[in-house]
């Protein structure tokens, strides 16, 4: 950790700012600059250390080394975590498709999103029984009739269950009906929903928040490795920028990033991403290009008629001619879908 | 809502529109343009109306006219409400202040906060017991002994406690000591505790997301007020943006658009606002000339050695002279504090 | 256009609204709502118009329908235009890739990057001769001296030459030497510039501003468009948000979104875009999935030494690699490179 | 200059970072840390430093400890400079009050606005008489014979004149005509034009540009200043975010930020910086408590009628309401206006 000092720092702050570095248990070195004043502390940086040197008098600047994350971050284990949950395999050179409509709606619609999906290659499938919705007055979800529903697709196709879970009181039930429990992307930062996820033996698709930073992101993922449970899936799913002609920015340079950092596999979401069903094509074969692990698609029969998210869903067939497309782009960059 | 359609739309497009918008109990009007073809819908839009309209073919853009919040509308209120709370009371001429520390440490902390907050001038007590923590490995409060120090500090000074609240399963617990209930930024959109809260008799506090939209914001309120409960407080804590220079960005404009569009009070919060104490007193002066209705302030007798936030928090001092330059700047607007 | 009226709008406020439409020669409906009162002006929807409504006492919001760019549009010319300016063609099903340093530096290295970047299949040659810097004290390029290097070597490989140009009074000394003349990013919005460029017969690479809307950037295209210059490819090079693990967000949602808007071609940059070396190849390979028209890379034949954006710069072997990568995928998705 | 080394960087790669930062005469110190080793590099910083060790073998990160701007940083100049121009003055107790309308539209629509702005207590004038506009078809301002008519409006009040310089060719004409030569934001890193204006002896009031950092802010102010104009004003008009409910989001913590960096006054824009009539009045007010130098206003006889941004300009009569609340606020804040 380097401890930059105010220009014209007094001695007493400086002795002061060193004796906290000690007492800390890290080692000072005080380097006496031209213009200004550094202490470079030498051993293991805890948390909170920054927030109290910054409010150290005389001190300007903290600039800590070390991530603040230790089981998700790549330097304790080299080679990419592979999360399987039934059907769903991701992490290896074969990407995992998850697919399916943002929300169960009855029992032929969800049992002709997966048959379809499962039809055109997808490993998984998706749907909302449980919806985090903006307004109060809106459909929200199906709820434990919704999981049944999902349990008979999964009988009749065999593909894995992906849904989401939104509270505490909710994480027994969703997990006995799901393979996947999936974190939305406004809890990232629920931490007793990510304490309860990561006390299960459910693997978990981890959702980045709208205004994540990537350390934000893998200190969420901390708080379920933290708990016990590896199985988690990192999603990138658009962030919040000042652009409006999509819903949100989807920034692909998070699956290079994270690959760097992070062992977790990486799930790029492009119909959250983007917003707009005429876009999702293209920045499916874009997130594999980029390298992602998996994809995430909303896929409906009647995107027209869909309780929600319809602008932003695929039809069976459009899906079907992203995944052969995809295929092709996938072998390009010598993976399988 | 007005539909815009494509431009060269089908005329079976155009007529499937059409029906849809009256199958939906609105009137159509289609207006031919040179270039486009428009159609206005009258009458009552309903929540997923938007949605469902923009997945059908050839619609180009849905655009809505009345906004989605109802409680909150200041269309059916007014008058600014006036939100109190033991001590504190917010939305009349006086403007609440509420302060006091980050977290709760300990008991000889908080009451030299309670006290000295009280003297300055203070009109309720702010403290964390259950603290939502970024890292999984900093210190996550005191947890109910925290909210037993409140109620002492309370006892002692009679200033109304002011405490976040994380989870549903922690509401009934908070809600017996606190006089107001915290929904932290994190939790902006985490709508079940919002129900909880709803379902309370205690006022609550709603923190802006740092991306939500002012849309998002008053639907989170929403959430609240058709549980029930209308002592709902809106406060503006600052956004994320590209600017690094400060912890987030403080968009004071929220103040006077929210006086237009909502009759909840509002509040300001400098400290998380700026992240940095040297910029808090001219931020909320700031706050004060701008028109809120309140503000919330981090303070501690010993910022250097605060278990968190030490780097944004004003100390005993900083504080009282703070107020007292409020004092003036309100009275220049009108106010007292 | 549509003007959405305030609640309970008075009856002059209406129809001084209604008569400022007639006077701009569109026909308004008016369209008495339940809650609101709506004017639909059907017509030619006018520069300034929008602002001019917008400050009229009653109106609430207006709502253009139509795109203010012209000749940049889809509409207008349903086919990509195909831009070709000596070696490099943009447009087609062949990809252009521009290539080489972020600065000349001197012969030996313009001449390395030039043969370089050729032998690997680049089909045009970048390198900075006038440097827009951050900072006063920076390195500002070599000038004239630098053009000439640039027409040495594209004598040398027959690559043409993009350079940037700063100032209207350069324009003509680059198109002496340039068959590009590049518009940074930071230049979007000199207006004077652009149309300097517009009198030009050289091909312009617009880039778009690190904070422009796609309707800033088309209008600054049609700047340069309007003053009689058809040859315009756009740049995608990264916007400017809060993330700060890459110097900038690449959002390739762009290509997609300008593809239904412009008919103009549409270039990638994934060294500014992403402003890390070791992100460029895959942000690359996923620019060309998303389905642009061309890219631009900064490569260098020694990237640790070089003059400026080092960082962010393919060393030749790197630029090879990505190359026999890219072309994987451009195959994949029906183009060669 | 700190350089952080990757994990296991190799001896050979951290010998040559060494040798790097001596041959740029700057004393290494080697901190062998458990998990990291770091160069203290401690000597004068060199602009261009930073990027080339970035991009050295082995480096993960380069944090300098100086501000890359010289002239304009506050530990060379203790006090806020005041900068006069004719009627003019920024920087002292008395708040410079420039207003005026978006554009001069013609002779009796200046006059009054001159006669009118004077009155209520503004200090000098503004006018647009060069436009920056968005789109190419819109008002690009009266040029010349709108700088005559400003001169006209100077000799009939004794108002400063403060109007915009679009392009270096006219940066001697706009010098014969005003007092203040204003840089746009879309301009801020329009070097050349930087330069121009830093060749004159005109006082520039330099507006921050809606993506740019404090620090790029503050390196454009050193151009001007670098070129022998120690007269800059730096005034803060908003930036882009995501928000959508104003034009843009007015950041007032710019204000105490550089305050603590810089001796150059700051002004704000609260017609930019919100971009809506209704928020301007409370955005001034907060302008003043946050402790700005001066502010810049819009305002017009007849803001409906206005040929730009009447959506934001303030009629006279709101004008001297806001002059005579500003008043108030100013002397609460121990100012006068």
């Amino acid at each position: 950790m380097i401890i930059v000092m105010q220009p014209g720092v007094a001695e007493a702050d400086l002795a002061e700012a060193v004796r906290h570095v000690e007492s800390l248990g890290m080692k000072p070195h005080v380097l006496y600059g031209v213009e200004r004043t550094v202490i470079a502390a030498v051993g293991p940086e805890r948390d909170g250390l920054k927030e109290s040197l910054e409010a150290a008098p005389g001190v300007a600047q903290v600039l800590p080394i070390l991530a603040p994350y230790k089981i998700a971050s790549r330097e304790v284990k080299k080679d990419t975590s592979v999360i399987t949950a039934g059907s769903l395999s991701v992490g290896g050179t074969k990407l995992g498709v998850i697919a399916g409509p943002c929300s169960v709606e009855n029992e032929d619609q969800i049992m002709k999103a997966a048959h379809g999906v499962k039809a055109a290659g997808a490993t998984a499938l998706r749907g909302g029984a449980f919806k985090p919705r903006t307004s109060p007055y809106s459909f929200q979800g199906l709820k434990e009739e919704g999981l049944k529903l999902l349990a008979k697709a999964r009988e009749a196709t065999g593909l894995a269950i992906v849904t989401e879970v939104l509270a505490t009181e909710d994480v027994g039930l969703v997990a006995d009906y799901a393979d996947v429990l999936q974190i939305g992307a406004r809890n990232m930062q629920n931490y007793r929903l990510l304490e309860a996820v990561g006390k299960t033996n459910r693997a978990v698709l981890l959702k980045r928040g709208p205004s994540a930073t990537m350390e934000e992101f893998l200190l969420a993922a901390e708080y379920v490795l933290s708990g016990g449970n590896s199985q988690v899936m990192l999603c990138e799913r658009g962030i919040r920028t000042f652009e409006s002609h999509t819903r949100f920015t989807l920034p692909l340079a998070t699956v290079p990033y994270l690959q760097t950092k992070t062992h977790l596999p990486i799930v790029v979401d492009p119909s959250h991403g983007t917003g707009h069903t005429y876009m999702v094509p293209s920045m499916t074969l874009a997130s594999i290009a980029a390298g992602c692990d998996g994809l995430i698609l909303e896929v409906h029969h009647d995107p027209a008629h869909a309780a929600s998210d319809g602008y932003q869903t695929l039809s069976l067939t459009q899906f079907a001619d992203v995944m052969q497309r995809g295929r092709k782009v996938a072998e390009a960059v010598g993976k399988t879908m």
